[in-house]
Parts: C-alpha cells; sequence; structure tokens
C-alpha cells in the first residue's frame, strides 16, 4: 500500500476526550474516529488490525473443530427469555418496527443458537458440537468509555458448544480454554486467565482472560504464592484464622445524630472503620437478612447470594429497614435484632471491640464484642477482596490488579437446553437435554488491550500479527530521485516476498515520517536515507527495541522474514527506555 | 471436513413457506433456517458460502485500490440528513436509548463516510479516495419475502469515492463498473447491466447489476436490437410515429353511472382500454398538474416528475381532484379541463376514438379526438414501459424480464459532500466539495441470484468459487472397511493438495447421500463405491453436467484441480437435462 493512497490521519494533540492510553493512541495514531459517544468508525489502519485478529480467531476456532455460523442480530423480543431480559436490562437496545411488533439487539445468541440446535439436532451421534459466529454485537453501555475499550458497539467472537454430558462439555470446555490461551498468544497478549461471575449468562461457572492494564474494565487478584487468580465480583478470601478474644469491652448505647455513614460514625466517636460492624439488610428471595461486614470492607452481593443458597438478593427498601430494625436507615446492628437471619463475614467475628447502630434513631452501640452481644446464624465470606488479603487456597496475599476483559468462557450446563427444549435422543433411546457451554472474544478490545498493555511514550509497539502493517518502508527525501528509486525496489521487494508492507511516499520531513511511524507501532522499518547514498545500504530498524541493521536491497527480505519471526515468538512488552 | 462434525440439516420436503427457487433450496440443503419474517440463520454450509462471496468482493476492492473501513451501524438520529430520513421513511429501524436519545440502524452510511472524509482530507493530493466496508446492514422491509433475497438483515459491502472533479468521478465509477463485472463473474453469475433510478441516494445517474430469475426483486426491460436495458422505473419508451389521423369522430356525453375504472368502463361502453384516455391529477412540487396516459398503461411517477422538472409529485386527494375537475374521483378527463396543466404520455396522442372522463359524475365522453378537443402542453414518455415498447435507442422491441439485484452503483455529485462540507484545498487553494459516487453489493444475494438463476431439478450448482466445499467423498458404504479407508485416502488426498473438500462419513445408504449432493451441489464429487473393490479407482463426478470419470487415487489431486480449473471457466448455467 501507498501512504498517499489510504487515509491516515495521525494526530499531534493528545485528545481531550480520551482516558486510556489505548484511546488516546488510537485516535492519534489515525485507527478510529469517534461518532458518538461509545461509537467509533475504524479507519484503513484500525480496520485492518480488526481484520487480522479477526483471521486468527477463525483459524484457530477451525482448527478447534468448531464450526461457523451467522445468526441474525435483530430477534423480535419474545426470542429472549424472560429471566435474561431483566438480567440484561437496560443494556438491550430495543425497538419497535413498522408493524408495530417489538423486537431487539441481541447481546448474545445461547436462544438462538440453542433453537437450532433444538430443531435441527437429533443423536448423541452429532455431538460434540460447536457452534460459533463472528459478528458485530450492540450494549447500550451506560457510560461507554476507554475509546473501544467499552463502546456500545463491537465485534464479537460468541461460541457455543453442546455435549452429552458433563464430561463431554468439560473437554470442550478445556480445548475452548487451550484455543483462547493460542488466540491471545499469537495476538501478542500477556494474559492471566482468573476465575469470573457468570452473569446474565448463568451457568455452573466461568473463567474470564485478562491482560493486566490501567485503567482497566476488570477488577481482580492474583495471588502471591499460588497460581489463584480471580475477578473482585467472586474472588474468595480465607477465613481468618481465629484468635482468643482479649479484653470484655462494656456494651454501651452512645447518641450520634444524624451519623449513618461509616465515615461520619467513625469520626464522631472517634472508632477506626475495621472496628465497625456494617449492617445490612437484605431481601434474599424476598425474605430479610442481615448482612454483617466490617466497616472498612464492601459487600459482595454475588458472594452473599451463594452464601445463602438465594436466587437474587437485593437492598430491603426503607420500609422493610425500619420495620425489621425499628429505626430509619443508617442505624441497624446486630445486637438484639428478632426474627431475622443474620450472617455474618469471616472478618467481623474477629473484631474484638466494636461499634454498630443501636437499632434506634440517631444512637449506636460501643464495645459490642461478637459472639458475647449477638450470635450470627452463619458466618461466611461475603465481601469484597481487598489488596493483601488471604488467598482462598493457600493464604498468601491476594494483589489487586486492573485489567481488560478480553475474552470470557462458561460452563452452562442444561440452562437454555433443558427450557427451549433442545435434547437428543442417546445411545439408550432416551430424550436429554444437551449441556452446553459458551465462549466469548472482544475482537476490538484484543487491539485496545495490545496497546495498553505494551506501548511506550512514542506510540504503539505492535505484535507483527495484528499491525496494520508489518513494515514501512521510508524514503527519507521524495526530491531525491535516486533515494525514491531505491525505496521503490525495497518496496516491490517485499511485496513479492508476500509481506505486508506500506511505503510511506509522502513529501514530508524524515521527522514527520519518524515520528508517525513511532506513534502507529509498524514492528519493522526500512529507512531510505542519507546513508544510503554512501554505502548502498538499506537500514532495518525494529520497533520495540529500537535496534538497528544495515541490509542489501536483494537480502531484505530475507532479513525481514527473519525479524519477523523473531518478533512473533515473543509476547513481551517493549523494553522500557 | 467430515459431515458428522458439522450441521447440515437437509430435508426432503419442500417447505411452504417458500416462494423463490433460492429460499426452498437454501432450506432444503441447510443452508440457512428462518428466526423470524426477513431474519434468517446462516447454519455452517451457508456461512463458508457467505464467507467465499466476501473473500471475493474484497480481494477484488483491494485490487481496485479501494481502502476498507468500519463505521457504526447505530448512529444518532441528528447523524442522517432530514432529507434521507424522509426518503427511507419506515424502512430505517429506530430506537430510543437508555438515556432517552434517539438513534437509528443506518441503512447505508453516506453521512458518517463524508464525515470522515469532511474530518480528516485537506488537499487535493489525497484525492482520489475510495472508502468501503462490508458490514450487516439492517432495513425494516414492509414486506420481506424471497428468503435472503429481500431480507431485513443482509450484508452489505457499501463503496464511497472521492473525486476532485466529475472526470475523476467518472474515472473512479468506471473503475468500480469494472470491478463489479470482475466480482460476479468469479462468483459466477450471468448479469445485465441496467440503467436505474437513483432512489433515496441521489445524484445524477445510477446502474444496477441484475441476474436474470423469476421471482425477481427488478423487473427490468433490454432491447432486442441494441445494448440498451434499464429497470422499468426508469426505462425510457421511444414516441411513436406520428400518423395523420383517420376520421372524425363525433364527441359525445355517455351515462357510466358508478363506473370509475378502465376496466369497468371499458367493459360498459364496449371500447378497449387501448382507446381510452387515464386522467390522474396529480400534484407536482404541490401544484395540481393533469397527467393522461392510455387506459392499459401505467403512470411511472418517475418520468412524471423529471418531466415537470418537480422536485416531488404525489396523487391529488379527493378535495383537489373535485376542485380541478368538478367530479369526483374517476370522472376526470382533459376535455374542457382549465386552470391545470395536461402532460400527455406520446402514446395519448395516437388515439383516434377516445373515451375519457366528462368531469361530471357518474358520466363519460366518447368520440374524443387528442388535440381536436384538448390540448396538451407537454407530450411527454411519462409511462411505465412494457414488453414490446420501442426502445428509446433503436426503436426495435423492448423485453421484460425479472432479475435479482445484486449491485448498484451511483453518480452522486457533490449532493453529500457540499451539504456536510467536505471540501478539499485544489491545486489554486480553493476550497471545493469533493465529487462522490457510491457503489453497494448484496453478498447474502449473490449467493440465492446464483442458485436462482443455475439451479436444476435435483438441486443446487454452485460455481465452484463460492461453493460451500468444492468436492464431496463419498464413501458408499461405511460398513466395508476398504471403502472407508480408500475414502479417507481421497480425503487426505486432496487436503494435502489444498483443496476445499469435505467427506460425508455418515452411515447411510448410497441413495441418500447422492441426493444430498446433489441437493446441496458440490461442483465436484469422488465416489468410492462397488466399482473401487473391482478397478481400484474412484470416480470422480461433475454435478454441473453429470459427466464421469475414473481416476487413481494417486492422480486424483491433479484431475480434481483440472475440473474446478475447467468448471470456474465458464458461467454457464447448469445444462438442461
Amino acid at each position: 500500500m501507498r501512504w498517499t493512497r489510504t487515509l491516515i490521519p495521525t494526530l499531534k494533540e493528545i485528545p481531550a476526550e480520551a482516558e486510556a492510553k489505548s484511546h488516546v493512541l488510537m485516535l492519534r495514531a489515525g485507527l478510529i474516529r469517534k461518532l458518538a459517544s461509545g461509537a467509533y468508525s475504524y479507519l484503513p489502519l484500525g480496520t485492518r488490525v480488526l481484520n487480522k485478529i479477526t483471521a486468527i480467531v477463525r483459524e484457530e476456532m477451525d482448527r478447534a473443530g468448531a464450526v461457523e455460523i451467522l445468526m441474525p442480530a435483530l430477534w423480535p423480543i419474545e426470542v429472549m427469555t424472560q429471566g435474561r431480559l431483566k438480567a440484561f436490562g437496560e443494556d438491550v437496545i430495543r425497538f419497535t418496527d413498522r408493524h408495530g411488533r417489538e423486537g431487539l439487539l441481541a447481546p448474545t445468541h445461547e436462544e438462538v443458537v440453542t433453537g437450532i440446535v433444538r430443531d435441527n439436532l437429533k443423536s448423541y451421534r452429532q455431538l460434540p458440537l460447536n457452534l460459533y459466529q463472528i459478528q458485530p454485537k450492540v450494549r447500550d453501555e451506560p457510560r461507554p468509555r476507554f475509546g473501544v475499550i467499552r463502546s456500545r458497539e463491537f465485534l464479537m467472537k460468541d461460541a457455543y458448544s453442546f455435549d452429552v454430558d458433563e464430561a463431554g462439555l468439560h473437554q470442550s470446555y478445556e480445548i475452548m480454554y487451550e484455543t483462547y490461551c493460542r488466540i491471545f498468544e499469537r495476538c501478542g497478549l500477556d494474559y492471566v486467565v482468573v476465575d469470573a461471575d457468570p452473569g446474565a449468562m448463568g451457568g455452573s461457572g466461568s473463567q474470564e482472560f485478562v491482560v493486566r492494564s490501567e485503567p482497566g474494565t476488570a477488577e481482580c487478584v492474583a495471588c502471591e504464592g499460588c497460581s489463584y487468580a480471580a475477578n473482585v465480583e467472586i474472588a474468595g478470601v480465607a477465613a481468618p484464622v481465629t484468635r482468643p478474644r482479649s479484653g470484655n469491652p462494656e456494651l454501651r448505647v452512645v447518641d450520634t445524630p444524624g451519623a449513618t455513614t461509616i465515615e461520619q460514625v467513625s469520626k464522631l466517636l472517634g472508632v477506626k472503620p475495621e472496628q465497625m460492624i456494617k449492617t445490612l439488610i437484605y431481601l434474599a428471595d424476598g425474605t430479610p437478612v442481615a448482612a454483617l461486614v466490617r466497616g472498612d470492607h464492601e459487600i459482595n452481593e454475588g458472594k452473599l447470594m451463594r452464601a445463602l443458597g438465594a436466587q437474587s438478593v437485593e437492598m430491603a427498601d426503607q420500609e422493610t429497614i425500619n420495620s425489621v430494625t425499628g429505626a430509619p436507615v443508617g442505624f441497624a446492628g446486630p445486637v438484639g435484632l428478632d426474627g431475622v437471619e443474620i450472617i455474618a463475614d469471616h472478618s467481623v467475628m474477629g473484631i474484638a471491640d466494636g461499634v454498630t447502630g443501636a437499632n434506634r434513631a440517631d444512637a449506636h452501640m460501643m464495645g459490642v464484642a461478637p459472639g458475647r452481644d449477638f450470635a450470627a446464624s452463619r458466618v461466611e465470606d461475603i465481601r469484597t477482596a481487598v489488596d493483601g488479603d488471604p488467598c482462598p487456597r493457600c493464604r498468601r496475599a491476594l494483589r489487586l490488579f486492573g485489567g481488560i476483559e478480553v475474552g470470557h468462557i462458561f460452563q452452562l450446563g442444561t440452562k437454555y437446553s433443558a427450557e427451549l427444549g433442545a435434547t437428543f435422543l442417546d445411545a439408550d433411546g432416551k430424550q436429554r437435554p444437551c449441556v452446553m457451554g459458551c465462549y466469548g472474544i472482544g475482537v476490538n478490545r484484543i487491539a485496545a488491550a495490545r496497546i495498553d498493555s505494551t506501548c511506550d511514550e512514542s506510540g504503539i509497539v505492535w505484535s507483527p500479527t495484528i499491525a496494520p502493517y508489518e513494515v514501512v518502508v521510508m524514503p527519507l527525501d521524495m526530491s531525491e530521485p535516486e533515494l525514491v528509486s531505491a525505496a521503490e525496489e525495497a518496496y516491490e521487494a517485499l511485496l513479492d516476498g508476500g509481506f505486508d508492507v506500506i511505503i510511506d511516499d509522502r513529501d514530508e520531513r524524515p521527522g514527520v515520517k519518524f515520528k508517525d511511524a513511532d506513534l502507529i507501532g509498524f514492528p519493522l522499518r526500512v529507512v531510505v536515507g542519507k546513508g544510503y547514498l554512501r554505502t548502498g545500504k538499506l537500514e532495518l530498524q525494529v520497533r520495540r527495541d529500537g535496534s538497528k541493521s544495515e541490509v542489501e536491497t536483494a537480502s531484505l527480505a530475507a532479513s525481514v522474514g527473519e525479524a519477523l519471526a523473531e518478533l512473533s515468538k515473543s509476547v513481551q512488552p517493549a523494553a522500557s527506555t
């Protein structure tokens, strides 16, 4: 490609709207332009990156035995199950068509793919089957941000596996796990696999593939000591080692007029937040329950739900709180709280001299000793992990990190197949529901994650596998015919060698060309400048480490091939210089 | 691919819902399944066909120097110009997002691509530029039909060219014309290029690429004598040769109580429809005008609008008709019609003894002689062409045919660039609007058009270039180990040869395998049956003409390569046997 025949509008300024590094660089390098909040046009270079990632994803899915299909993006609203409509809520865009029928833009395709299998697959002999598609998806994000990382439209690879039993699902899941590893490695990503919350997909378990980055879309923990890693939505915290309680504090009620928050009360009474027992009234499947966590901790509703074995939990309304505690919101406490189950986080039971609400307006209790002053019917892990918490597997410290979720795999089980009747005839002639898994990759996020995790102060550092072009040929003086013809010769040699090459044929100063090449991050560049006139040699430069070597035109293709192979081997980020 | 590892649900029955041959066959061959009206899932074989067509389109667009981008499918409503919102009307799906902002699903992308060029292109040196994308599009068809031919979602290649002047546009248009020819030829389509109505796109001229087929989405004419071809929406009709009028009929008023239609009046009075002068009252840019066509002809509103030089024409309401003619609807006629412009089709002036409305309830006039009894201020070509009409270029007969529109190219001029400010700095330092063209291809329709135009009574006849697989290997008895291993050997040899091959490893009777292979239409099949046990040779069969030859496994790949090359040469339909 010739630079002057495509559209690469690089920017000198840092766009004010951009937060994430990848967002800034994708705008500056001319990969994308914003149309509206969360909606981006991919310009020629950005589109090339997307296409290369898509090709890798397709190749690896095919290699894994998955079969490509393409399902409608628009559904009649009744196709989506009620449960999922509720779970996705306002994330799903709905519309009314010209005939007054309600429709939606599908965020994922469980219902349709399960329907296809229900209608077209009969026998266990046709299983396992893994159907995937690569399709633009839409989610009405409450607050689109970070450029293409959290945008309203994105390109998603979604796959759905169907097996005869749980053992089959585990095998299909394992194959996808390995396929995802290969895909992300080929795209040059350094990723972590973390345990995750299945969320709206449901099912029995899921894992996310996360690339460390700030700011990220996912907050995760990883253990310093073992391989445990999880999204904080689900990360476990080991129970603290129980110590005999020291002291026997005096339980007393104190006035705390208008102080309803942890911050207000701890300031007023001069106690630390970790001494406080935060008491939250929830409705678990409609029944009130009091959940206790330490004042410096946050409750984790997913963990609470699982600990209670409930289908849903939600914060109780003001009226319920009033009737359960006898006090307005902000003064609930476990002492003397009758007629409601009390569930406490492990850490609460370690508080020696606690402070909590007195179940009376404008009053708190001090000197609270858990066990002595109140009993919890369950003591569980119900809070969100924080940096330094003990690992649930090995008790070493968990470390918090931010990252971009690029893939998510789920063991769905029979949730959809049972509800939608996707059964097969087993070897004994019995109808059984297929056992399903589903597997998503955010294609656009792979690009952003690579940029965010490996860029340097000059710009993007691509893996050659997903770079918009592998090599740029740079004639540094377009008014010097000898340089131009040497550059054209190099360009032709690389085209003939099958490389993905662009020639910077703009009539621009060398400084502009170098800055743009750095910014866009072509893995290799072939510089044809004054040195060529002296030595007759081209300069081959590597973007990642800045290394340079001189090559003859005759051996250029071979040298480029070797350098690309070397770069593709490793997913290491750029040397920090 | 192994047949048992993918999903190919062929059907014996002809689905009741399907009208077009391609629709029936795509369902029966397991290429697609319906989700809802106008919404289809592409199963594995259908997806392979789409992907192959997409690859050909992309390759040829790149070869033509066009550059791929990807624009958002969802727009804030204000991005689309008011004129286009009106022109597309209910075809465009609108929605309201979670923040209450109105949005739409873009049917084409003129506004956004013009905005990209406006914001990112500065100089004439960057022109010409042709930006294209391949993207799912949505149109809320009033009546989706013919399967994927007129569906609500479809895959579209849309391209937009930007030039410095009209001459540049003509060159870009010509390049796209030739590129389209190559694309359709490579996909094995026998197409006609016809003049077309630019419709909602606007601009100065457009052409459609149409594949002859019944039923079709486009009604066209082609001249028997010259190369003239056009969509009937725009097809011209030569003016008849004027002959001296014979006779001098007596003008008289007759009672026609309740007879308001051509059929009713011609029956009541015993006259032929071609003797009748149909008088239609239109509002042209708001001003009433009387348009006359022969009773057996249909008025063409596009031609009427152009003949009048109007921006819009619409049928007048009842009230206007009443006030213009003094009669209720159904009794208008040109005799004595004052205060309104009369425009007549050429053919009306050739009527010798005409019948028309008397501008009075329940009465018509007979013995009308145009010229003698009324004058038309304009005599123009304002009717829709019919089979046998004289060609506007050579006066030989025009022949009507139905077809599927697979491509449409438009000369837009500066319609969008001027309105949206997409200007460039010319060589003299002046700001000028880019001169634009736009170019669309319906990817899904290419598949349907190929099927509709070349299928036979047994099923689909693919061009090898877009067939789901080029070759099927058919072991006819899975319980015969020698046959199975010979088939596996053939399969491996073809995979090694780089062919796109599937092995029918189902434990099915030969009849089932042959029927399915015919139905799906793999261009070649390698049959491994009883003959192999006798001769040690495989049978290579050609789907298109049913020809057969015996080959050794060692030379199979070479034979398959030759046969495919031969099949790709020609776009001839299947021999009619």
